[in-house]
């Protein structure tokens, strides 16, 4: 069965002179998939042309009038601007038209949009951002990456649910480990949420490691990581500050002088191999879970290598019914008993 | 006027071994100190004589019977041994023989055993842990980092100021920057707590700097960032272990072939730099902030250079009083108005 993906062509930093030529990309490398390209036709129509790429079946243009600033307040993206590309490829979604929307546009609009155009699962509470980061032995899902910042044990219960399948869709993976994002200095060993909310997993069914520590991120000890979306984002944003951070310092000790200026020379390819093995950029496309419908999150500075990664990742959710997934395990979940008074 | 350490030198992943040498020569260094060096005699007594050291005014050795062992519980090591070494120095600052107490043994029973001996200072409710991160541009000061996992804006306010007098103390500066760890992500822009964190530090007086993201801790762009104790863990080890992968990547791949080796030896220079540059033992030696006495913590596998760096800025800390800034400036600070009904 073709799957067809609607992007947001006018989302992320560059816009269509990225997220064009990515889905063009996309189409000629994945035979079985179709993109419905969204946005102004006047920016994108040059774009196809210069590819010569054709429109068929396989490709379409959806006009939309509007588009969503990077920095646009969440309520205008949403109440005022109901033919903005963004708005447009979650209505495709919600009609059957397309089977997963992409877009590298403003996280929160994205979150509003595709939460009131399509609605939450039975079940859950509240949509999550689940994003990828690198590990020593591959790779791990984490969520929530800043939807929700004040979270109750129930929520972080779906959140492990939702992420669980979500690599089950993804990698094909039958019992994902779920991993509890926690401290273990002093006796207290975390706070009252996260602390029922390891009861509330370790009832749950799913294959329930316990709690992690930030390091354990890294290690790689499980497939999935939940946390609320405050920990979460910072974890995130302050991963990419040391790394830039390391980086950056790199780059200025092999550029200090003419006999470290040689050694880079010399050491480069091997930097260059170890900066692929880490390429974030294989990493793009963070998936917007517990709606009726699959939305990914590009980065905003994506560019089409990193764009076409979250296409991908779009299409393989769609092609296993990730949402499906989720509802059927939240609807196989035994209900909470009831707290005696 | 002379400052004097009372050093735990059982404590720690390797004990007297690397603690008693890292006191001899902070002592050779820093001719203005003295140490009590506090453990097993019999441990302690074949190390001093093997460095030909000499007992004095400035060096002396505090018998204590008893070891807080690194996975000790924290209640077993608060109330069942009162002998132990960990005790001994906290004794020590409490009844004045000592000006600072350093220890590399278990957190949570030094933070406990620091807290029941030396007491809070007025108007703290929580003593705190901060600790050092190196940044773009230097480095930063971060609590509080797993002392406290359920705070109160209140809280928050109060590791703000104890943060500014520590940068005060170690620092010599007079308006350290404040920032507020927070996430930028979504409209909400953060939790309830955090928010009303923001406010209490906006009317506090300090030099506030507003909110900051994960990513602005590694940009350097204030001197101290607060946050509650959960989110410091998280975040700590997620960073080390993200600079663990890191390392582990770059020398996985140099040591890849003939080639990558060779690549290896010529860019060693270069790398042994960067490594110096952000060399984490020079960061050793994270403060136990409001308690009515000066309390380090050596990270447990420190080696001597390390134990070393905990020992100056232990010193420096007592230099400059740092309780007493923090009691002054607790005590400068307008009373909360109280809300109308």
């Amino acid at each position: 069965m073709a799957i067809t993906i609607a992007v947001d062509c006018m989302g992320g930093d560059h816009g269509p002179v990225v997220t064009v030529p990515a889905a063009l990309d996309f189409l000629r490398r994945d035979s079985d998939c179709a993109v419905i390209l969204v946005g102004r036709e006047d920016a994108l129509r040059p774009l196809i042309g210069a590819a010569e790429a054709e429109f068929g079946v396989r490709l379409s243009i959806r006009h939309a009038t509007e588009v969503v600033a990077m920095d646009e307040a969440v309520a205008t993206a949403l109440r005022s601007k109901k033919d903005s590309s963004m708005r447009v490829v979650a209505d495709l979604v919600k009609d059957g038209a397309a089977d997963a929307a992409v877009s590298a546009g403003n996280t929160g609009a994205l979150m509003a949009i595709s939460r009131f155009v399509l609605k939450t699962l039975p079940g859950i509470d509240r949509p999550a951002i689940a994003s990828i980061l690198p590990t020593v032995k591959g790779h791990t899902y984490v969520l929530d990456l800043g939807a929700n910042v004040d979270c109750q044990p129930e929520h972080l219960l779906q959140f492990g649910i939702m992420g669980a399948m979500l690599v089950s869709a993804l990698e094909h993976r039958d019992l994902p480990s779920v991993g509890l994002l926690n401290i273990g200095e002093e006796d207290i060993k975390g706070n009252d949420v996260v602390k029922r909310a390891g009861e509330l997993l370790k009832a749950s069914g799913l294959n329930f490691f316990g709690n992690v520590e930030g390091d354990d991120i890294y290690k790689g000890c499980t497939d999935v990581v939940v946390c609320d979306g405050f920990v979460g984002n910072v974890v995130l944003k302050a991963s990419e500050g040391l790394a830039a951070m390391i980086a950056a310092g790199l780059r200025e000790e092999f550029s200090r002088n003419v006999f470290t200026k040689l050694a880079a020379l010399v050491a480069l390819p091997v930097i260059g191999a170890f900066k692929r093995r880490f390429d974030h950029r294989a990493y793009n496309g963070a998936s917007l879970l517990g709606l009726k419908g699959i939305v990914f999150k590009s980065h905003g500075s994506a560019d089409a290598f990193a764009f076409g990664c979250a296409l991908e990742r779009a299409a393989e959710a769609a092609r296993n019914r990730l949402p499906e997934k989720i509802a059927a395990r939240m609807a196989a979940m035994v209900p909470l008993p009831v707290l005696a008074e």
